[in-house]
């Protein structure tokens, strides 16, 4: 899809705010994707609609996590995680985009998981680190992104966990797995 | 069984700094198992057994993991989590301990897991704080440990999670999924 028109139906989904923060994601994830050579194209596109169901009300939300089939558990955790594979769901079905690498860049932008794509680092990655991103720590992970993708996530997700852990909250399997296997990798 | 003969046995297994470390272990457990209502007596024996294994050969440890079918995953992991599941093994196989009880205590004492019994919880606990303990947030956890076995667990948690992912090392699930359960109990 063509990024202006692509941006201009986004648009109509987002806050002032989150349209800039998706505008940032956007820059970042194609200079990722050149980086560590995912599509561009798919980086692009799959920027551009991270966010689609961020505003959507939280009952649609449930509702559609119930009758998507999608993972239940996720009802269980912070309701921040069901924009990400509800927006997926909604991207199909409303903007008619039907690739399933982007879906799913789309659908784990936010929890991450085992087994990840570059395309689904480069967008998870790109969220974290978009240039209007101001909190502690976020610098340090900029600079890890311009020379390794993996360690970049690594502290990314080691900061995240860390901010659930010190409000008492629970962190998702998913997030907790690949957590892990970034670990892991480190040793090979 | 009587205590002076489970240290006399316990005492050949372990290094004197361990010995006394197992002493606390056991003085701590048996107070935290009056304060939360697990069985004293279970509590001594499962708290001067649970480091049983602490010194045995790593070969014959993984042997044990291997052909006893314990998590295999095991070995994917650190292997200061092994002395464990294999303690309890050993402490049945050599000591003659059969209770099952006791010897889940032993077992889980280093990881944790989900649904662990108030037994295994004051083990656990006990072996944290026991008063030669000495680093830092230890005494957050001893305080927390006068008002809530949950609470107190929590903290002691984040602490070795934290501790763990500042060395970017992995996580065992069964410790994160302890952490989570603890976590939606305070939301209870």
């Amino acid at each position: 899809m063509n990024r202006d028109k692509a941006l201009e139906i986004v648009k109509e989904h987002l806050t002032e705010h989150r349209f800039v923060h998706t505008c940032g994601v956007m820059e970042t994830s194609i200079e990722l994707a050149k980086r560590y050579g995912a599509d561009e194209k798919k980086a692009e596109t799959a920027a551009i609609f991270h966010d689609y169901a961020k505003f959507r009300d939280k009952q649609e939300m449930q509702s559609i996590i119930e009758d998507e089939g999608l993972a239940q558990d996720l009802l269980l955790y912070n309701s921040e995680l069901w924009h990400a594979p509800v927006g997926a769901v909604l991207v199909e079905r409303e903007v008619g985009i039907e690739d399933v690498e982007i879906l799913n860049a789309i659908r784990f932008h936010t929890s991450g998981k085992e087994g990840m794509t570059v395309l689904d680092k480069v967008i998870y990655l790109a969220d974290y680190i978009e240039p209007n991103r101001q909190f502690p720590g976020v610098e340090e992970v900029r600079e890890l992104a311009e020379k390794s993708l993996d360690l970049a996530l690594l502290k990314a997700l080691q900061n995240t966990m860390t901010f659930l852990m010190k409000r008492n909250q629970a962190i998702y399997p998913d997030t907790f797995r690949f957590y892990n296997e970034l670990t892991l990798n480190q040793r090979r």
